[in-house]
């Protein structure tokens, strides 16, 4: 028989009472009933029950094991009475009675607790890791994530992408967020930086004729401490693509994505076909660039209703302001004072002046629009709205005044918690659709400059027709985001090949070619080589792991997460180094400044 | 029709001859036969046979383009006359006769030729790396190394292995090699380290109750370069498996790679039965814990038949010091003084005082032992030797005398000299073995002490009971390499899961329970609460790569590989770092002393 196992503590079933088996694992728990102990023996795989009675041979050390210690043990299958099968488990029509018990290894007391996997202070779960990963719900989501992982391979593989795996240490990228840097020993003085995505190198790869990249990719970015993102190291599935268009992009992933989602959504529906909205929709119907599709708010100017009425705030501004609109928040079934003054008053805890809002209600036969908007504008135009929105008994609407610009975000997260509060929301499915043609330019309001509104690396439409003649910014960028329930699960583009067209839009937010040349060198150079137009996109993952395992928290889908401070409490990460270290590499910490 | 393509240039085939298609790729080179121009145009996936004559209204931008410009082209598919159609490429049969060509990106004059892949200074093929990739040969190399890297993972899946990634920041493991270190930027005066392999986390996860773990793991050694190793990172099929012994991890692990090399060894035989020879016979046999045993020499003792024998050199050795012996290095069908005497020399080139021989030939009828050894140890000793060995007319043999610690080395070397010069080795195959029970302790003469002979971490044989009784130089570990023609492509153990243990064990090599809790703390607390046994290896995936491809350098199967300064050629790095970023993570380059 094997020196540990002949069968793991998920494997045996009835067909194999009576045969002599052998298995190993960690204690779950220990009962006693009556003099006879039930030790629940648990592996990777799962949990088989063992029995030992006083007449077993191997009772007396059965006796002396706790929970987590790690036994071997022999023992003589049984089946298990009727009315003590358990059929929520795979092994639940047997018992293995116990005959030898070998301590592979004792534990001592635990600092934390395994089975039940009551709360615990996260600084305990992180130091003693290996404990909190054997708790069911975090072994299952790790197991689930690697699971998500290699169906996203599998599936990349199966739609002709190959994966290639580009340099940890390379050059430090301008790419916006802060760099990892590495001391060199060989040349000093000088660093290497961990990448913050691979984005050089899968273009690099295009240039080098290579076709269908993928990458499930470590990123570094060296950012503060924030709820939804881990310190230091992420993952992406990374892809680039040659010869194509969005199009193509979005046509190659899309589907996969909805396959990978279906395969983990545990029956949820996920969306086939992905509306394709462009970012000025987005903004004007969600307020945001990552809707929650879930949610059925869809917002609508109304702006004209408001225009000369008798509600003179709304009134004035518009005339004042060709800028102005006022967007109407539809809630339905949200048709009382009491939930409008909470969303009124939330609005001013938000920092906003209040939300104004008409709810209607019946009064006898007729449907009259209540609240001080509807007095002030007057019935025609409080029922111009409702059936503008398709609003009825019941229902509300919430209203936002302002220039766009700078009241889209409010009215989104308005939209958002009044779906939520309503709940209007479904969810149990996985809402997808991809954001497009966001804008290329932004208005650094700071520095009375253009910037990029995102990646510089991006394919302007229009090309270097709309660079020369168009106003920068209503030119839009050939980029795109995945987005799923509100969240951003990914961003790509078409890039921008020609260096022609780079330098030219580099010089639009004030950067030279001598600029271009010294910060993107690799890939400038690259470009006058032959460079073929590509496009790609990276997918979070932990963000899609997160989703489907319906977790509240990245630590709770990682294996070996630093804490918020960015420390590795389990292997004592960050640390000194030794002098020796310090003298090889040629750097001296410098001793912080005393601020008193 | 596809903005870029309706095929690729690998697609199209004599079905196709009629169809109006759209190609797009590189020119791989221009031809012009007497007015007619053909262009081969390239893609990641082949190439496709262009032509324009003077009639296509394609020609006279057919005219313009030059190698490694990036076209598309649109184009009729025709049949080629039979005396063109070249059965060594896929669309041998058919070209296209171009109608539109499009110039999607021109190419500057080229730094490095592409087509014809001449010899090339490596700086310039290092920066002008995107080019070099477009080189069929490296080309070629790079896309066998993804299907390698993918049938592994493949295979390990099929075998049960779950792939999970750990974190590349990490703490600095006391490990042998030298950290690369990453200063904190929270935690001022503090540094992560990149991981030299995932060991301590790979053991932390069977700690934690996962099984069957695997991964394709980048690793970081800041090392000096050397030839056979690039500098920076490298890659390791990462493995590790609970509840088991060493034969699991070899029946788990032989066959799988002799599967993965049997897929791309284009035929030639690999080892389906990995013989597992004990490192002390490896060493007497080979000289060597990497044997290759292509080479069918075999070395033996010969000991007794010099002892007291008239070649007084090796006779006095033996009668002064019991541990002398004679290792024989028979070589076949090396029976020619001009062969023999050129090994001698090269034996003095390595700075031995000479390598002693015996050939054999006939004289008349008679087989005659010739050389200066023959003739001092006489007929009868030279015709025991030449029995014990089985050799004959036209056979040499070479010999090497000492303490065997001390002439191993050289004996090996010998050994391999001898079969390469002989061509007694056939390179069409690849011969697999585990070399095992390497030495666990072994003496440090410089500091006069017990050492760890490899990994601390491993299990030594006869456990508590052998660390206690035993001579430590004669405890063996459950430790093993895997060996391919030569080249050691694995290495793996058995852990040492005891606390107990672990602290006896670094008792032997001077560091106290204190020390293992200090450089160890992670593993060591987590072995104290209920740790199973385990044990794995991890294989050098690079070197793999590189046997399969028939690759001398890893540079010819790596992606963007640093020169052997340690340099990224084509992105800069490393590089200077920017003053803010400095003094953000607070540390301060030290100026170099001048040394003059």
């Amino acid at each position: 028989m094997h020196r540990y196992r002949s069968h793991t503590c998920a494997a045996l079933r009835k067909s194999d009472v009576g045969s002599n088996v052998r298995i190993s694992g960690w204690v779950h728990r220990v009962r006693d009933h009556g003099g006879v102990l039930f030790i629940d023996l648990r592996d990777h795989y799962g949990i088989t029950q063992v029995v030992a009675d006083p007449d077993s041979p191997a009772f007396k050390i059965a006796e002396t094991v706790r929970g987590e210690w790690v036994i071997r043990i022999d023992g003589l299958v049984k089946a298990r009475t009727e009315d003590t099968v358990n059929k929520a488990m795979a092994t639940g029509e047997i018992e293995l009675y116990a005959q030898e018990i070998e301590i592979l290894s004792a534990a001592k007391e635990l600092p934390l607790p395994v089975f039940g996997e009551p709360d615990y202070p996260e600084d305990v779960r992180l130091k003693y890791r290996f404990l909190d990963l054997r708790r069911e719900t975090l072994h299952k989501n790790i197991v689930k994530r690697t699971q998500i992982i290699s169906a996203m391979r599998r599936e990349m593989g199966n739609i002709g992408f190959t994966e290639y795996s580009t340099p940890i240490l390379t050059a430090s990228s301008p790419e916006g967020a802060r760099d990892f840097l590495v001391p060199s020993r060989i040349h000093p003085g000088t660093f290497y930086a961990l990448p913050q995505a691979p984005q050089l190198y899968k273009q690099l790869l295009m240039v080098a004729g290579f076709d269908r990249y993928f990458q499930i990719a470590p990123c570094f970015r060296d950012e503060d401490p924030r709820a939804d993102r881990l310190p230091g190291e992420f993952y992406q599935l990374d892809l680039e693509m040659s010869f194509v268009t969005q199009e193509d992009v979005w046509n190659a992933t899309g589907p996969l994505m909805t396959k990978v989602f279906e395969e983990f959504a545990e029956g949820k529906p996920v969306t086939k076909e992905w509306p394709r909205i462009p970012y000025d929709e987005a903004i004007r119907k969600y307020g945001s660039d990552k809707p929650d599709l879930r949610n059925p708010i869809v917002m609508e100017a109304v702006t004209e209703h408001f225009a000369g009425s008798g509600f003179k705030v709304f009134a004035n501004m518009i005339a004042s302001n060709p800028k102005v609109q006022v967007w109407a928040i539809p809630a339905k079934t949200g048709g009382s004072r009491a939930f409008c003054d909470r969303m009124n008053a939330w609005a001013q805890s938000q920092g906003q002046p209040g939300l104004g809002y008409i709810f209607w209600r019946k009064e006898g036969e007729k449907l009259e629009g209540a609240g001080p908007l509807a007095k002030n504008i007057g019935e025609e135009r409080t029922d111009a709205i409702r059936t503008q929105l398709g609003l009825d008994d019941g229902d509300a609407c919430f209203f936002v005044a302002g220039e766009p610009d700078k009241f889209y975000k409010f009215a989104g997260e308005a939209r958002n918690r009044a779906g939520d509060e309503l709940n209007l929301i479904d969810r149990d499915r996985f809402e997808l659709c991809w954001i497009v043609d966001f804008p290329f330019f932004e208005w650094n309001e700071d520095e009375k400059k253009v910037d990029f509104a995102h990646n510089p690396f991006s394919m302007p439409q229009g090309g270097l027709e709309a660079l020369q003649n168009q106003d920068p910014l209503t030119i839009k960028a050939f980029q795109y985001d995945a987005v799923c329930n509100g969240f951003e699960i990914a961003s790509g583009s078409i890039r921008n090949q020609s260096p022609e067209l780079m330098v030219q839009a580099f010089e639009k937010v004030g950067l030279s070619q001598a600029d271009v040349e010294d910060r993107f060198g690799g890939l400038y150079r690259a470009f006058q080589y032959g460079a073929p137009p590509h496009g790609g996109a990276a997918f979070g993952i932990d963000r899609i792991v997160m989703l489907l395992a319906g977790a509240k928290n990245l630590r709770e889908i990682s294996l070996f997460p630093m804490n918020q401070q960015a420390q590795d409490l389990l292997m004592g990460a960050p640390s000194s180094a030794t002098p020796a270290q310090l003298r090889e590499l040629a750097i001296r910490p410098i001793p912080p400044v005393n601020k008193d």
